[in-house]
């Protein structure tokens, strides 16, 4: 299993990519913005050598992220990591009495992918993520 | 730059082992445990694919991952960054006005290292090590 991404709560994506950007030592015109309707989030994506910071900056006030940074400000979102069976490590998970965040696995464009409640994950959100090739 | 390892505060290495190895995959037997008396806590090292987990148990409850544990319970602590040149590293940051958190690198046994304030990196506790070969 390998780390996909590390997921980063941020107020404004506009100060925190240059913020970011200068830490990890990359050129802010790298990152990759994109919005995903389905988590209500616009994301900037920073590549490292071997794994991805994701910014996340929350469309709505009650979305999920918007939530988040209201109880706990800016801060560590969520971990990520890559599987290559997606449903197998679902049944895994759920057999070993994890609590999943979904009742399934969930699809969206590119990638599979479903959540851990951080109470049974060390107190981090946990995604576990698939990429599609089909 | 790469991510070498993402630090988690937890009560009990005893309990985290076992849970952390079951959800991303690996052996409890392979966790690596070491303690740092400089920082005052026991250390279990997961090793991924591409980045390390480190589980982090404090000594005392005064030590700063038990002041950790005690304001914010479980959960991630800080992110470690692996660079080539922590003296370089440590001058730009401070030059572009992150708040570092010592007045100089620290050298222990097999590396160097420093922290950067969660105030200026994004709410996160952050750390660049360089590894040690001579």
């Amino acid at each position: 299993m390998r780390m996909d991404h590390i997921g980063i709560a941020v107020e404004s994506l506009s100060d925190s990519i240059p913020r970011f950007a200068r830490l990890v030592g990359c050129a802010q015109d790298e990152a990759r913005i994109t919005e995903v309707p389905e988590e209500d989030v616009r994301i900037a994506e920073l590549t490292l050598r071997n794994v991805e910071l994701e910014l996340l900056e929350p469309l709505s006030e009650d979305s999920p992220v918007g939530a988040f940074l209201k109880k706990r400000g800016e801060g560590l979102h969520h971990l990520c990591y890559e599987v290559e069976d997606i449903h197998a490590t679902w049944e895994n998970l759920k057999a070993a009495g994890f609590q999943l965040l979904s009742s399934e696995v969930k699809t969206v464009r590119g990638y599979s992918y479903f959540f851990v409640h951080p109470r049974s994950a060390g107190g981090i959100l946990t995604e576990f993520k698939q990429k599609r090739t089909e």
